[in-house]
């Protein structure tokens, strides 16, 4: 893949993924890929990360069902960041919230503002 | 700030910080802050990132006006990634794109898809 000469690589191997809502644009997770789970990934139009405390390939929704998938994909200018614009299954976070991002400032706190996902 | 307390800044000092367009929700870029440089973003309402490739603070726009107007912020579940929706003014892009992510994988290869601002 042409495609995949273009990504900068960090020192550990990897690249963020942001996936974000393919219809409302929303931000659902950021999370990284190595070179091998990134060509996976565009070969099956579905995310596949790396998970970093893991240390292993992650697909995401393989045992909960909540695949990921991918519509369009982006790079920035640097080459080290991709936007996935992807059809989410169910939810994207692990805490059954639709994204990952459902803690908003108020004042000086976090506040959760989003419900779970059914 | 409280606020800060809930943030997990990585072995290098920095979190991740998305910054997303407050009324279309498009993503403009994806950079890093430390904990000084968020602290005075939050308390600023402008955004200031902490450069890794000069090592250093990086107030946006102080030279090019190119200034984020910070809306609302977002963390995610983890604690290590933030989401800002703000207000660009002129280009996010060094390269004078609206977005860091003007290029779009069509095929085998990636194209600009966008138009410089003016």
């Amino acid at each position: 893949m042409n495609l995949l000469n273009t990504v900068k690589f960090d020192e550990k191997g990897l690249v963020s993924a942001i996936a974000q809502d393919y219809k409302s644009n929303e931000i659902l997770m950021l999370a990284y890929m190595n070179r091998e789970t990134l060509q996976e990934s565009l070969e099956k139009g579905v995310m596949i990360y790396f998970s970093r405390s893991r240390q292993k390939r992650w697909f995401k929704g393989e045992t909960s069902g909540h695949v990921q998938k991918i519509h369009e994909v982006y790079i920035d200018c640097d080459g080290d960041a991709l936007v996935f614009k992807i059809e989410q299954t169910g939810a994207a976070c692990h805490e059954n919230y639709y994204s990952c991002f459902f803690k908003r400032r108020e004042n000086d706190e976090w506040k959760i503002f989003m419900t779970k996902v059914e």
